[in-house]
């Protein structure tokens, strides 16, 4: 079977997908991602596009879903590499990839997660706290 | 066409093959390879093999001559994340996959090329130490 590779870069994981995904591969994705964010420890998940030509209502189902369970497990998801034409016809489909970040490239979607991570590395030292307590 | 999309990880090149190569594709990735390595001044390339079942003489020939090509352009290539099976295989079928670096994963990779570019950067610079030079 078609598996699409995980790979960690330092507190990364780095999807590119490259294959059709049909509905084992697409789960399978889902649930490697989710074993590997919690065996690495994880902060962030890039996932390239860039060799997609098509992204359909299927797809774009899977990045938002993946963006979710990620970020239950404390992970931010950012899509990269989305072709122009793309994004045109998403728009066009009224798809919106709910919850999905995107970046233009690896290198930017690096930049924001690392930022990402020291604003809530902030929240956990106690001065995000103070967002939920009204002064 | 299929293409290989070659990502750029700070100074890096990454490439994760997962699709079986032709002759077409193999020769579209080695030239997206030079090209990148040429247009961001990358001083390393990592090629991802996880997803690859079988790496036959073809795919052997195929990342000695990225790994040599690279060299020529001043990228040390590192091959990551052969499966035991196809390194019993490549072993069986005598292909050394001659001038070709390999690493466990690509944070080890990483780290390959860091240390690399430490020991080229002395030996081309020279004096970089006078960089620190104290007032």
């Amino acid at each position: 079977m078609d598996r699409v590779p995980v790979l960690k870069i330092g507190e990364i994981l780095l999807v590119s997908i490259q294959i059709d995904l049909d509905d084992q591969t697409a789960l399978q994705l889902q649930e490697d991602l989710s074993d590997r964010i919690v065996e690495t420890g994880a902060h962030g998940v890039v996932i390239d596009i860039s060799a997609l030509e098509i992204v359909d209502s299927f797809i774009g189902r899977m990045l938002s879903t993946i963006a979710a369970v990620s970020r239950v497990l404390d992970a931010e998801t950012v899509v990269v590499g989305m072709r122009p034409a793309v994004a045109i016809t998403l728009v066009e489909l009224g798809l919106s990839l709910r919850g999905v970040r995107t970046a233009l490239n690896v290198d930017k979607a690096l930049e924001i997660l690392a930022e990402a991570k020291q604003v809530r590395g902030v929240g956990v030292l106690g001065f995000r706290g103070s967002d939920d307590v009204p002064v």
